[in-house]
Formats: structure tokens, sequence, C-alpha cells
């Protein structure tokens, strides 16, 4: 751990402060605006690493053409301050001109994995996630690096991405944090007016209906799938995109739930589009 | 230097000797059926670097399912002794099913770069060979990697990918090495019969002819592109497939040859693919 957090702008400040950080290095990619999910990862990587590196980026060829690009909130001065007082030794905040210069045409495409769920209702979405992490394990040069449950396919992805590629990094999932009413921290929670915010429990409900049902002995899919989509329709201010009980491996949607399924959703409040998901059975 | 060469088969067989080779690591990926081009890029690696890593592997990705995948020339044994008298250290020699078990899904892909010329003839063609350089990349961890000028596209989408995803390794492209009468080496030589083989000195002497006409002061590429097709119509035993003036770094046509310039081709001799190019203007 150095003395003082170190900030570098450029590719070449980042590799030459890196050169001097001892390995193993964890590595936290974030968009910032932090909460306290992201700095659960940092935590994990403090306990497990000799460094800790962050990378703040809000990566542009993830969103879609209407997405929430331009809107999406950001924090610098305030994340600095909780990463410094998490001990991170390294900051990357790069610009988008010096992640992707003029004459980029590069990326990295996760096939088969990417089609279901997020994939289908975000076309590019996962080639601009894998893109931009293949970039930062190149970058940072990290042994390990910390993703969270909460985005559970971008976790499969880069897990996938990962072993096909040969990174030489350990990829560690950590467990979704949740307000006490049960919804997940999300940077875009921000985005929810009081009316929304009180609605956007409705995720939570819904998972925690399947999973009670399921720990009660349902192992039909569908059932779970209609409990899910019937506990959304009760809230008037929650529109449903999906819901999906799918193989925890392969996000195919399942008939029947074995040993290990992932429960997951997209839900909009207004103008605001969230997802959570829940493991079950592992 | 080691004192004898490491024979790797397994991904872990390979990390495991190439964290006991000091650094800075030259890595000279083949597919095998070596000659005297590979050697020198093997000696270049050899004069700039700590250590020296080979790959081996006719990798299937970068074939069309109509080109010469199975037919691809092997001599695995003799290549050995001709690293191992270069003073390589390592040889990385996977099956197909380490580099692509299965599940495999993730693909590294250049766009524009990879549009025309050869990228235009062998759909796919580049994207296996930039997963599988990719891949290369991150099981050896070198510093240096070596490519030959011969294949130029893949040189230049190769540079490209290396910038756009921020590998930490240097690429060096080396020059073309010829056969007396001009003949570029390629391990596809050794399809020719004695006929084909006379006649595939037309490559060299289409490029020798637009070269002279360039010294010469002639600007107009369509001129030299007309001039490299006359000289392969010529022959009776060629058949073009292409012929190029583009830009060098863009691969775009050029209407006018300004500094610098790629002349390349690809002609068949039968059944035999071969391709070959000139930089002028540098």
């Amino acid at each position: 751990m150095s003395e003082s957090m170190i900030l570098a702008t450029t590719l070449e400040e980042l590799r030459q402060a890196r050169a001097l950080l001892e390995n193993p290095l964890g590595l936290v990619p974030t968009m910032g605006y932090l909460h306290r999910g992201h700095l659960s990862l940092v935590e994990r990587a403090r306990a497990e690493c000799a460094s800790v590196g962050v990378s703040i980026f809000v990566n542009p060829t993830q969103f879609g053409p209407k997405e929430d690009l331009t809107n999406y909130p950001r924090n610098l001065e305030g994340d600095l301050k909780l990463l410094e007082a998490a001990g991170v030794d390294l900051v990357w905040m790069p610009t988008p001109e010096i992640v992707y210069p003029p004459g980029f045409q590069t990326w990295v495409a996760v096939e088969g994995l990417t089609s279901p769920l997020e994939g289908a209702m975000r076309p590019g979405h996962f080639r601009g996630v894998t893109t931009v992490v293949a970039k930062l394990f190149n970058a940072f040069q990290p042994q390990k690096a910390y993703f969270g449950q909460k985005d559970a396919q971008q976790a499969a992805v880069i897990r996938r991405m990962t072993r096909d590629l040969d990174f030489p990094v350990d990829i560690t999932i950590c467990p979704t944090l949740r307000e006490a009413d049960g919804l997940a921290m999300s940077s875009r929670n921000t985005y929810l007016n009081p009316q929304e915010r009180q609605a956007a429990t409705v995720l939570f409900r819904a998972l925690s209906a399947a999973k009670a049902a399921y720990d009660s002995g349902e192992r039909d899919a569908e059932s779970l799938r209609v409990l899910m989509r019937e506990t959304i329709e009760s809230e008037p201010f929650a529109k449903m995109q999906y819901v999906s009980c799918a193989d925890y491996d392969t996000l195919e949607e399942l008939q029947t739930v074995g040993d290990k399924a992932l429960l997951s959703m997209a839900v909009t409040l207004g103008k605001t589009r969230l997802i959570d998901n829940f493991v079950i059975g592992d």
C-alpha cells in the first residue's frame, strides 16, 4: 500500500504508476458515482491484494443511442474521497478520447452468453463491456479483478471472456448490496423520484416471492416466472421488461429448476431502468 | 537463455515455464513447417530479448471451410530441431482443444482494416488471427512479438489490435525473405509442382515491375495496378485474385501514390494460393 493515492489520466501515467505497485494487484472497474456496493468490492480487493487499482470511466460503447450516457450520474470529487479512505493505491480516470482514440476499430465480443436477457434488450451493450474490460486488464495488468453479482449476466460474460482469451486474471464476483428495504444498490437509483423509489422495491419483492416458492419445493421454472411477473404487474408504477429463470451457466431459460439457477429481471420505473437478480439452489 | 529448450503443451505447462524466463520475452507465433523466414524472426527476437518463446499452432479459426487446414504442411520434429539450434527457450505446441475448449465463444475482431484484400477474399480469416494472437499474448505475456512483412495486412491488423486493446507488447515487423529467384518464402510453397514453382516468380516479377515504374516517377496507382495485372496475365499457369496499390496505413486503394504505399497481390497457381507485397516510397 502506498502512502497516498495516485491519480492517473493518460495510459502512460497509469502504466508508470502501476509498475511501481506490488503484486498481486486487485482491480475494481467502475463507472463512478460510487455507492457501498462498489466500496464492498474495493474492501474485498484491499483484503486480498497487495495493491488496489480502481478505474472510473463512464464507458460510452456500452450505452445504446437512446440510453442514459449523457445523464449518467457523476461525482468525481466524492468518489476520490471514498477511494482514498478505502485505501486504494491507484485510480485511472481516462477521458473517452484516451480509451477510444481516433481510428479505434477493435472489439472483443462474447457470443452465445450475450444473446438473452440484457443482451437482447441492449444490443451492443456487452461488446462495449468486454472491450473496455479487456483494455482495463491490459492497462492495469491485475492479478485479480472484482465485479458485482448485481450485474449477473455481465459477471458471467466477463468470466467467459477471461477464460476464453486466457487473461491471467482471477475474477471474483461479490454479493449484491441492498438498501434496508431490499432495493439493490445502483448508481441509477439516484434517478428515482420518491414515488418511484418506493415502488422500486418491487424487484426485490418479486425475486423474494420466487425464491420462497422455490424454497417451498416449486421446481417449475415457468411458475417462478409467472410469480415474478404477477408481482411486478401488481405495482402500478413499475413496468416489466423481462423476467427470467435461467440456467446459471448458459443463461438459457429453464423448464425445470435443477441445482443452480438465476432469477433475474429488468423493470422500468418511469424513465429509470433497473435490474436485479437472485441465485437459487446453490 | 536456459540450458535446454522447454516444450509445453497445456496452458498450465506454458505459464509455469514462462514464469521462470527472464524479461523481456520475445514471442514468435507460427503455424510450424518453419522456413528461413520464420528463423529470421527468431534470430531477431534472440538478438533483442532475454528470452524467446515460439508457438507452433495451425490455427483452425483462421482457415475458411474450403481452405487448406487439413492439408497444411506439418513437420514438428524438424521444427523443434531448428528452434533448438536457434536458441529458443520455450515452445508451446497446444492442441486445437486446448486453444478452443468446448464452450469457447469469445472473439477479437478488427473492423475497417480487415475489409479489403485478404479480408475480402477470406471472410473470418482475420478474426481467427486476432483472436489467437490475443490469446498468445495473454498466455506468453511477451514484451515483444515478431511477425513477417510477407503477411502485410496481418501485420497491420495485429498492430491495430495491439494498440486498440492496450496490449503492453511491442510489435516488430520483419522483412520478407525470398528464394534466389525472388519467390517469397512461405510454408505453402511446398504445395507447388515444378511447373507452378517456376511460374510462382510472377508475383515478384509483377511487384518489381510496379516498383520500377514507381521509381521512374509513375504516381498513378491504377497504372501500377494495371502493370501488375498484365504481368500476372502474361503467365499462363498463374491466375490473379487481386492486385492492390493501397494506402500503407488504412489499406484503402489509392488514386495517386504519395509517401508510402503497399503494393500487394494474391495469385493462384493450380490449387495453391500465394500472396506477396512490396512497400514503396518509404
